[in-house]
């Protein structure tokens, strides 16, 4: 099955190189009489953008998006949705001495021997910027599940082994908004300040650091997720590793859940005043059996530390000859993937819940 | 997209309820000419099997499958292969006061809310009585990767906050059979004695224990798993987050790696004596860029504590009504699912690795 | 993709060989709610089978279907339907001394050719006797559409070169009447008689005959079908080609469209009376760019000789030696297949409609 | 499942409206080391390409593509292969007066139907302008299966009802030479002048005529096909019949197979002067049981006259009132598609065998 799409009903297909002519997104399957405006576009790519500030990589690559096909007259059309992003900033010239060595923590040596044969500028497809293409297309799942009420939010839970608190999920638009004004998407102020520390000091030592992020959606109705396979926090866990750097993956409780007892682990039913039916806890993380509950669903996500750093390294060439790997000088690269992560885990979990809300269109007669 | 199914090469449609007449499995795309009988299959449903020791489910089944198609003369033919396993040991009649009560930690309240009717009978659907058809399949996933070369074992590593050294994983077939001999799947004799206690504690008081597996394989060529979404991890992180139960999932240095700089996470490239090109750590857990690097693969997974508990617990009834539920005398649940689940993780991996094996045919002209 | 399966959103899997163990199919995707007996699905299994009349196969299977999960208390789920029928009058002995010889107009030289090995007893997996387990799930998508005010009805247009007039298709429940009332599944009784004697007459020369079905489908809302790729034609054309024998397919005008000029065959938009949109001819069959038109749908399906034969033919074995084809004593066959595939034709036109019917759930926001 | 992909393993997904900013298509699938040059894309772009003489539309679109991505260094590298063609000879204004009426034997209505909205400019989506996109990936198809000793040809058969005699398929080069050299791609100079006297007189008329094209196939192995549903056949039918226009598909005998015996119809087989097996005629069109012969393929495909025509024709608005069609002065279409299809259907054609190829490495282990 070619590997290339994500999502089974709400489908994208990405294409593209980092230092290629362009990359861009097909996206089959969104009912139509969806309204889409460029600028929204444009504004959830802004958020995954380099260059804005130290936490970041300083390439400058722009990213304005076209939108080719499957939309008229301000909606969509039930036709498919292409969205191109041509490459501007590319400068391919600084990988070419670089190209006959295997890069420590990176994919080129998986790639050649897959393939046998790679496209290196600049990470070629494994490179994260095929990422951009996701943001696009997440930014109309965005506006898909909005329409039905859902509201998502990601932000940067942990960088450098230093956390904020569990932040409270009953606001996620004022949660998100707190996200926004942090330069590293800490909605918490002073955890947030830290954290630059550290990225500043790992920095200056030529060195990366890693994070988690957490997502979380609320304003789900109960019955998003299909049992057995298509749980939605199975498909939530294959969205997020599939993404560039991500180590792990946790919903409600987590890896800690695994060290409690069932009887409090197990969130208790009640009616409320109007008599509908809730949990008093979300230990579960706003599923059961892989359907939603109606409860805020909530998960973590665990990104390595960059793995182009500044320090030199020691490595071997493609055919195996010893030799030290130091970065070209000018090269851009992320201090911390984790930050510009936060847009790309969003758009993911909006992917994630448009497929959900559609397959949950044919459950009943 | 139907969510009965997994895998896209090598794909399992699995069928039945917990208390219907029967489970199975139709496996879907296995290449002709492998050998594979009956009593292979059979050994892995053995593993899986309840009832052995005080530490799983007294549920008595015997779990015999019957092989109803694809293999002719004790090998496949590229037909699809059926496995049916009749269920013997159903006394749903247990069930029947407690249906409409919603269950602490179970599907039931999901279910009715996605499709306004649930088979309530055990668990229905939603029971991990599911996971036997995975098994039988899985069985046949790793005959088929064994014959070429990859080996595979899953194992407890953590009970009820208690928790094992990490093993050697360069002896797999060593280390499984360290598992086998223990009741609880755990190969660390000291730790699994610890967790033998904790679990006859937690039963005594009425409740239940988490618990973390590790599954490792080794014998994997370079080459396996699809950049960008058919990622190996992704793959093995839906594969486990699709099991009842689970609530994170981690490969190679996981969360831990997260609180790591690049230079330590960097695992570096060497040479061997005849030229072979390896890393001298692992923290990856045996991919790159979502492809199989020829080291060892390895991951963890989180399960919840088990749901069904002696205890008393608070709920409502599917109308709203506050009730009290408690278990009927003599139904039957396992203390900590985690147990039980190492055939299970085993067969998913062996699952996910099998339709990375065929994937990977396609990868070059 | 694995190949044992058909339909997107209403996915049928079949296994089984015509004399292994059984023959089954699981159905995944339908919808909760819908009310399924086992008699209906006995209903139309027991149209298919042989051995009613001399215009059959002789075999006496009786094709009793088990529903083994996916249905309670009366009524579908959501989980996967599961259908079994064992196989009883499977005789395999017969088969023993022609299984290294090729059987012309067979498909056992392709098997060995494409798996090297093949289940040759009574065809394996390339017998006909696989579309028991089509008709069995198609019972259930006739359930389906039936729900939804869509009506169906197959029947033998042409045997031998004997055609019958094209008939009136206002009235689909009349016709599928006179339909089940004739013996070769012909509604005009005249042409029946016809080809009934021409049956015969081939039967004494120990040869077989051809023929051509006619499906059809009224009640179609406008809408079903999907645009570019899987038009309602393209689907209806892969189902149908998907049978075994069949060398064509044509919808509407067909081959003969091709002979006709613009002005004849556009046909005419015009509003009745309630100012509802309809058109005044129907050489388009149904659709227009692959979607329904609200008309009635209509198409054919070429069905080539029977190639099982009594007649002694020329062949060669599997290593290639020149060898005479004589079919042993007392096996069983149609002296043409066209007739047992009325009910075929007429399940796969139903699974075609149930996945459109639900796909078209997903068109609009 | 979103229907604007093609194939299993050599996966397309097209995308773009007739009078968008652009049409492409994204090829997810093709092995790494396939040398493609944009040289040979637009000479298979060129086949398809309007404006080249009186028997087809004057639209002079250019179609140039682009190769976005997939390419390096003039080889594929197993990334997604995306092809742009803008879209640049698009005039919507002239679609203005007439977009609020059904066009006859057009899907503005069913389009509507189905989604509520339409960009009727030019045909949008549903315009076979989106086959341009098949015929571009079609050159990689082609181009793959061309690697593996696959030869294909396709032709107009027939036009207006003056049918060509069956051509040898024996040479394929040769014949698809012939057809090249036509202004018309029939490669019988004798019925093609008669077919071209045919075109014009129905274009003075105002009308348009219908055709018959052929498809073939020669270099096969053995084995290409999946038995069941995946039918060589059933594939072709399908992509056929998704082409615009179409009304039939034959393999082989096809709808005169209906009327033979089958003593005549059985292919029988021999053994060459080198052991090698072959069958003495091919009724079967290349395949048994869905699994090619290693025989050539071939097959028929029936196209409807052009919908578009000069003469007024009668309609109704969307709202039903009664109105009379004329087309726009200035506007283009083709007095018979069946010409242009020609690289359309080869096209298809050489898509449908490149997945049978990369399918067909699945089959044994």
């Amino acid at each position: 099955m070619p590997s290339n799409s994500f999502g089974s009903l709400f489908r994208i297909t990405t294409f593209g190189e980092s230092h290629g002519l362009a990359i861009g997104v097909v996206i089959d399957g969104c009912p139509a009489g969806l309204p889409i405006s460029l600028e929204e576009i444009q504004e959830e790519l802004f958020l995954r953008q380099p260059g804005k500030n130290p936490y970041t990589s300083p390439r400058g690559e722009k990213d304005e998006a076209e939108i080719l096909s499957g939309v008229f007259e301000g909606k969509t059309t039930g036709a498919p949705i292409a969205l191109l992003i041509r490459n501007r900033d590319a400068d391919s010239s600084k990988y070419e001495p670089i190209k006959d060595l295997l890069r420590p923590g990176h994919a080129n040596y998986t790639y050649l021997q897959k393939y046998g044969i790679f496209d290196y500028r600049g990470g070629g497809r494994s490179s994260a910027r095929e990422t951009a293409a996701r943001v696009a297309a997440g930014a109309i799942a965005k506006k898909l599940i909005a329409h039905f009420g859902i509201r998502t939010c990601a932000f940067v839970a942990e960088i450098g082994g230093i956390a904020m608190d569990p932040p409270d999920l009953k606001n996620l638009a004022a949660l998100r908004e707190k996200t926004l004004e942090s330069p590293i998407f800490c909605p918490d102020e002073m955890a947030a300040k830290q954290m630059m520390a550290a990225i500043e000091a790992a920095k200056k030592e030529g060195d990366s650091l890693g994070g988690i992020l957490q997502g979380a959606a609320s304003g789900l109705p109960a019955g998003l997720g299909d049992p057995v396979y298509q749980k939605l926090e199975a498909n939530l866990a294959y969205a997020m590793l599939s993404l560039p750097a991500t180590k792990g993956f946790e919903i409600g409780s987590g890896f800690a859940g695994a060290r409690m007892k069932g009887s409090e682990h197990n969130d208790t039913f009640e009616a409320d005043s109007k008599g509908e039916i809730r949990t008093t806890s979300n230990f579960a993380g706003g599923t059961l059996g892989g359907i939603s509950t109606g409860a805020p669903l909530f998960f973590r996500v665990a990104f390595k530390p960059t793995s182009s750093i500044e320090k030199e390294q020691k490595t071997v060439s493609t055919t195996g000859k010893p030799a030290a790997f130091k970065l070209p000088p000018g090269s851009r690269h992320d201090p911390c993937v984790a930050i510009r992560a936060v847009a790309i885990v969003e758009s993911m979990l909006a992917l994630v819940l448009a497929d959900a809300l559609l397959m949950n269109r044919l459950a009943r007669i």
